[in-house]
């Protein structure tokens, strides 16, 4: 049955990558319950491995599902680190992980998406409210809005992308709280429904903040 | 002879990284005028040379100019591509050169720099206006001035940080007007007042837009 009114009409063939952590799950979980055919991928768990570092481990999990209607990713990591004592070797994490990681799904992906199907990115709240030690995380998030923003004018067959940055996540408190004094926070379940918003709206180019 | 009212109250030492380039010679040229002692820096040429891919150059080359009142990064280069086309290894060149480079600028500079100096870093008006073949110039560009907002809530000894993001230079144009439709331009002399309001001015965590 069709859960959307957007022009694929039918219940979608999805993927996510970085589905079994803790926001990944919760999208997967809402994914579900909306009645999608839901493919998860992570590095050592999942229905497929996937190496998101790597092209032809990419290349390779996309030729295994086929072509889909949306590519989620909430996989990739980045480095905390004081600035005071940061080395280039600890900033390029954030870039080869979650950045890069993260802009080689969408440009391999870009051929293994049905037309007007949709790419959502993760990104997070410290792109946009630095944190102590956080600087390799403000920088990487907003450098992947930035490809967001940019490559949602470029890509072919009326493939929209678009990044989801959330607040610290409520079930990431016990591990995360002291970095984020005053923040708040947000469920996963409630993020989980911007990465919808992504997936079945029409939008394209945009940062839906979540829980800020 | 003092040339500013800042905290320095005196000609300031100053480093420019990246001084051959049309960008960098023209801050150059301003500096000097301004009365500033410069040092010129680059790949192959100028008064000191330097790799800023690599951690020992860059260490090498401040342990030989010691401390100085301010860091200016006109350096690195991004790769221009269609989205279609691009490859990782590709979007890769923009992270390792413009993007870590400048960010290695800052973090070993920051120890020397005396208290109260800059380090200014340069980004570029595709930041925030992308075009075509530039999604890899859109994502590190934006990724730098993250990296510029959150760096200046960490630096040790009051030192500051900034961004210039200059309109695409009048200099350059006989090579990129076709990339940059309709945007108009900056001279190179213009944009270099931008870094002087960086190096003398009082203010930290901004990008300075220029010729937009």
């Amino acid at each position: 049955m069709a859960t959307s009114l957007n022009n694929t009409g039918h219940d979608m063939k999805i993927i996510v990558i970085g589905a079994t952590g803790i926001l990944g799950q919760a999208v997967v979980t809402h994914l579900h319950a909306l009645g999608h055919d839901v493919i998860t991928a992570s590095r050592n768990s999942g229905m497929e491995q996937v190496d998101i570092r790597d092209d032809a481990s990419v290349r390779a999990l996309f030729v295994r599902t086929g072509k889909v209607d949306a590519i989620v990713s909430t996989a990739g990591v980045v480095s905390f680190e004081p600035l005071r004592s940061m080395t280039s070797a600890q900033f390029m994490l954030g870039l080869q992980d979650k950045f890069l990681g993260q802009v080689r799904l969408a440009l391999i992906g870009q051929d293994f998406v049905h037309e007007g199907g949709s790419i959502t990115l993760t990104t997070g709240i410290t792109g946009h409210e630095p944190i102590a030690a956080g600087a390799n995380a403000t920088a990487v998030n907003v450098g992947i809005e930035g490809f967001v923003q940019a490559a949602a004018l470029e890509l072919p067959n009326r493939i929209r992308i678009n990044a989801v940055s959330p607040n610290v996540l409520t079930e990431a408190l016990p591990d995360f709280a002291p970095y984020f004094p005053g923040f708040g926070s947000v469920s996963g379940a409630e993020a989980a429904r911007a990465y919808q918003r992504s997936i079945e709206g029409i939008q394209t180019g945009r940062v839906f903040k979540v829980g800020y």
